[in-house]
């Protein structure tokens, strides 16, 4: 076993962590290691502290004249401001609204509608689903739309992009195989068939530096209750560069959109830049929970946290090869870091049982059908210690094999 | 002034009203007339123990388990069933998600699928804002769609009703003049042409009985943080008659409405009944401080609450009449109690100005373009003696010209 990190090596590797004093502002149960926050991230203090002021302060005593006074009305700007900073975006191009799914059906309407005759969307077919679910709704309501796969109609998405492509609906973080696309490049490659690129940043944002404006992307979408720790459902976001404020028309023209919001006009008149992605009223009490969420990120450096993510994948990876290799475990995740997101999969034909029987020995990552297990590492809150425990755990799941025991054989949804 | 109740008249009003115990399940700050319930409703204590709940137990200790534990995956259907019991609906029409604008965007959709051959949306002219927005967004995506206006291209709304028609989207009660429209006969109106209609309920939802099920009604709408209290922004709801339930199909086609939302397939299979309707992931802490407001309604009497409503309206109504009298105020509102909702509306040349001395006297209502003063009364926690109290401050105000100080002139925005 030499080479592999022992339980001093590991703490040794936390008590020089320059993100370690990030745990404490997060509240996370006794007896629980926590490698899901590629799903739900954790809760804080600071969310707490607005969520009171919300609820207690603001709405209960100024009631309505809390959306001026306490600045509700502004907040998807204002928290679309301070999440650009942290997916490369400079100000005025982020937006917080909505859901994921809702905002990606405005951005490919907005997209399709600035590439007028072309007529294909081009997606992966191993998309996180709700993705190509929206896609198809967007086709629905727009005719001849075709929608490529890759990966079903062409082997690659590059493959897929040529001049009768208006949109490249893309993920830039595989939710199951954790693989990292190159935005720079597939960007690029969309441009030079003068096609648009839309990023979904569900499973990057928080979890490593991303440069959206660096890569001349068009459009972003993603939520912030993963690795941003919004809260559970906490709205999404939408970004959109600069250069195409102007022509951003999408269908979902709500009040919160029009360029007088407040002027009761009878007719929809769009409002200017980022603001055109606004429909309705924003639940408030979620949105300041993300705004507590969000204040924790001023404090951390991007790159130190890419850093241990990093180290963290490897650090897994590298111990269950090392302590569950003759348990059937196949490595879904790429072994190049570059390549990679802040998790780790593993395929397994009894994936789901082994995931039930971690959980219920406090070790919490999920599954996927058909055979993936997944962890997720939060450098904000998972320490070295956390990973190197989790593997002790997995290998005693395998090796006594507990995950035989009849009551994990019972499929339950795993959200 | 014979006939006009003195303060001992209200306070005996107040004394053997059957809802004044409601009062106490709220927070109301002090000093404060609140007529504004219309716009954002008060918070209660059930609100503040349900967020509390679902942040520092379910969420904090749960963390991903919560979705399962604590029923979050389930909430949109529970509280829509909670909630269509004060709408007239039975268990199973009812879904809670979303904002109104979005949900008028999926149910025109719906309709008008329902509807092949068919061209026109009719709504109101002086219908809210946000719904003629919306109905132009749905025109926009779809080929020869006209969206025909009552006050615009006919007088009224059943002129416009004929065999072209697809859709009536109509408000329930005028956000601004406060008319109420006889739920029943339009409904009719509309299924003799071979139309569907849409009920937006915006302003009636938590302010007097609907009977949505009874009147035969196709699809409603509504948000829940007017009179049911439900918290700054909180989830909207969509309605649709059992009958229609195989038909429903809509473009907004997200994971939460998929038939099996966990298997993760790669095409959309719609749910069946009204969880076609949903689409992305909820803002969970938002939907909790609403299951909050709903859990009071269960002790609601609904026939006493539109009992105290007509009466609190017609009382501010014959009081400010009297006191008011000299000072150029004309009634907007119907003096016809059965076509009023819970509302009353003055027009005045300078109401703007005055509705800011009110604000500033503690007495709370709003002010609407052009020249609209609105008092909402919420029957859950506006007293008789409220009622009593904001017409001496606006005598006041009128009789001193207190409203003509220079502070008052500058524009606003009032949410």
């Amino acid at each position: 076993m030499s080479g592999i990190p022992d339980l001093a090596a590991v703490e040794a590797m936390d008590a020089t962590d320059p993100l370690r004093a990030m745990r404490d502002r997060f509240i996370l149960p006794e007896g629980v290691i926590y490698l899901d926050g590629n799903s739900l991230g954790a809760a804080s203090h600071a969310v707490f502290g607005e969520l009171q002021q919300a609820a207690t302060q603001e709405w209960a005593r100024d009631l309505i004249r809390a959306w001026n006074t306490a600045g509700w009305f502004e907040m998807p700007i204002e928290l679309g401001d301070q999440l650009g900073r942290l997916i490369g975006a400079a100000a005025g191009q982020t937006v917080v609204c909505d859901t994921t799914s809702t905002n990606i059906y405005k951005v490919l309407h907005a997209a399709m509608e600035m590439r007028p005759g072309r007529s294909a969307i081009v997606a992966e077919g191993d998309s996180f689903p709700t993705d190509l679910y929206i896609a198809e709704g967007v086709a629905s309501t727009r005719d001849g739309v075709l929608l490529r796969l890759a990966g079903v109609d062409a082997p690659t998405i590059e493959d897929l992009i040529d001049e009768n492509v208006a949109v490249v609906l893309v993920n830039h973080v595989n939710y199951k195989s954790g693989e990292l696309r190159d935005m720079a490049a597939l960007t690029r490659r969309a441009h030079t068939a003068g096609a648009l690129i839309v990023w979904d940043l569900c499973h990057t944002a928080g979890a490593l530096p991303v440069e959206l404006d660096q890569a001349n992307a068009d459009f972003a979408v993603g939520c912030t209750y993963k690795y941003l720790n919004g809260g559970p459902g906490a709205p999404a976001f939408i970004y959109a560069a600069q250069r195409h404020h102007g022509d951003i028309s999408q269908p979902l023209s709500g009040w919160w959109g029009h360029a007088r919001p407040f002027a009761f006009e009878r007719g929809y008149v769009a409002g200017t830049g980022i603001r055109r992605f606004l429909c309705g009223t924003q639940p408030v009490l979620s949105m300041r929970a993300l705004k507590g969420a969000l204040a924790i990120w001023s404090d951390v450096d991007m790159a130190a946290l890419r850093k241990k993510s990093v180290a963290q994948t490897e650090l897994f990876i590298q111990l269950v090869e090392a302590k569950c290799g003759a348990y059937g475990l196949t490595l879904e995740t790429t072994r190049d870091a570059t390549r990679r997101g802040s998790q780790v999969s593993f395929l397994h034909d009894h994936g789901y049982q082994i995931m039930r029987a971690l959980i219920e020995r406090g070790v919490i990552g999920d599954f996927r059908a058909p055979s993936t297990i997944r962890f997720g590492f939060t450098p904000l809150y998972v320490s070295y210690k956390d990973v190197w425990l989790a593997v002790e755990v997995l290998e005693d799941i395998l090796r006594t094999g507990a995950w035989k025991d009849q009551r994990f054989a019972v499929k339950e949804a795993v959200t």
